[in-house]
């Protein structure tokens, strides 16, 4: 019996979705839906059918998981409640200062139809959560750091094509080596937001356009730009398609705490990702725990979780003896 | 209501423990139980029993879990079982070959028992388990390499002070970097034993000893050093006092792994650790999966369990919401 998938949403997430439910043969898609008109997305795999959203509940049933690929800003915060009424949803919600709100709203939806959440599953939230929690319980008198980065910022990325007379731009997110070199080496250092990233834009400028202007509206921008050192260049559009088409990311959690009798002893963890593909590896975790989402669900659990609550053999398809014989 | 931890065994990771739960406010040490002669063994703190091991069992009821601190080879595979029977229990058991035999062991007496244990609890197996799991299920087509170092290896040690003509020794395992550094390109490189780790011997010899034939016979021993290049250095007693008092060690899991419709995109996640000592993280990791132990124990679970099978979130002594709020 594999795990029967449904994808919400056929951007870049569940695009990405498609492809690692096909690297795990327990799980198949069985539907996307969407609110573009079906006949414009053609799947992957043969079999697979292209639904309007509208019509999503007459599936109730049929969809073990739901994964869930829509924006933060507009689409989870409205979907994945909905949803969560009539079947067992994952997504990847990633506004951490709404997390507690949304998580109570699905929560509240999931517990009435008797179904399973997990929300916030990614990297950033998610493994990386994942590792700020063990690290903190194992070595509690300690201090964490994340660095994003060298990456695609699609927030900041948009930020900048709102800037009249910007055509496109792409935004990296590059982390301080320097700063990374003094946490890594236990310095326990107070790092300003300043201190701790870089941002380097690439822009494309429409024709005649007052580039001095865009640079400095750039580097001033409140909340994107202006705290912090913010390069701009300008390149064409050519170049950009060629040389920034893809969504690469990555970043680091390091912890360092101190045991002993008289807390003489250092220890440096550090778990970090370098990720060709943003979205792509975003769509392997959330799969990874829509399994889990089905095993929990098929306990008889129900309401909302997230990648802290979840007991990392649920991910893997393998027997608890497996595991233990071949990896712990 | 502290949660009551009792100590069994007091050498590098018992007194490891002691120090961790004192920076745990919602953990107590009441006991420490020994075979040794108790007056022989002072406690750190004020109030903490200190008990012959044949007594043990008078102490049920009174303790909460049992951090079990002996060792792999003869200790843990007949106490663990024993005192789960009467306690929850967490151990490090560590001998990887032997892990289900001893998994198998601890559950038939933990269900008897009506008791908990967490076995195999530390960095590996532990905290790199957990990361090669999380990782494979993650990035399904992929490849994952363990590499340990720089660190004292005990059993490498002891192996050494075996030698006719040795008086002391002291074995560091060392990661070949531009093996790992290959790794982290993504290369998925072929790697033997000897590409993997150096190991590199400080021997103090016994005065008049024939240093080439010691030399000779630790580099030719087979399973510990035969597969590696190794280097042995003679020293004197003083220095290896002076600087080679500690135990530190470390490592890394890494695992790369491709997605997308054409495997188009690389993926490279790491954990690593650098530990000023080892036994002391060691017991921080099992004072944290304690915790766990007694809530799960709590909900009446029962039987065995490893780090595989606990959700990270039992670990840390905030609640749900807290963790939501500060770290996901």
């Amino acid at each position: 019996m594999t795990i029967r998938i449904g994808i919400v949403g056929y951007g870049n997430i569940g695009r990405g979705v498609e492809n690692a439910v096909a690297q795990n043969p327990d799980l198949q898609v069985v539907a996307i839906f969407t609110r573009r008109p079906p006949d414009t997305i053609i799947p992957l795999k043969m079999g697979v059918k292209v639904v309007p959203l509208a019509e999503v509940e007459s599936w109730k049933g049929a969809i073990d998981v739901m994964i869930l690929c829509g924006g933060s800003a507009t689409d989870l915060p409205e979907q994945t409640p909905e949803l969560a009424q009539w079947f067992n949803v994952v997504d990847s919600f990633d506004t951490h200062a709404r997390i507690p709100e949304h998580f109570a709203a699905v929560d509240a939806a999931a517990r009435r139809g008797g179904h399973l959440g997990i929300i916030s599953v990614g990297w950033d939230p998610g493994l990386f959560s994942l590792n700020r929690l063990i690290l903190q319980a194992v070595l509690p008198e300690g201090h964490t750091w994340t660095f994003w980065g060298k990456g695609v910022s699609q927030g900041h990325s948009d930020a900048i094509r709102r800037v009249k007379g910007v055509k496109d731009a792409r935004q990296y997110t590059i982390p301080v080596e320097t700063a990374m070199a003094r946490v890594r080496a236990g310095e326990n250092p107070e790092l300003t937001t300043r201190e701790k990233h870089l941002r380097h834009c690439y822009v494309v400028a429409e024709e005649g356009a007052d580039l001095a202007r865009i640079s400095h509206e750039i580097k001033s921008m409140p909340n994107y730009f202006a705290d912090n050192d913010t390069t701009v260049e300008f390149i064409s559009e050519e170049e950009l398609q060629r040389t920034h088409a893809g969504i690469p990311h990555g970043g680091a959690v390091i912890h360092t705490g101190v045991t002993g009798a008289n807390k003489e002893h250092k220890h440096v963890a550090e778990f970090s990702l370098k990720l060709d593909s943003n979205p792509e590896f975003t769509a392997g975790v959330l799969v990874a725990y829509a399994r889990a989402a089905h095993r929990l669900a098929a306990t008889g659990k129900t309401g909302c979780l997230t990648v802290l609550d979840v007991a990392p053999a649920l991910l893997d398809a393998r027997t608890g003896d497996e595991l233990r014989r071949s990896l712990l």
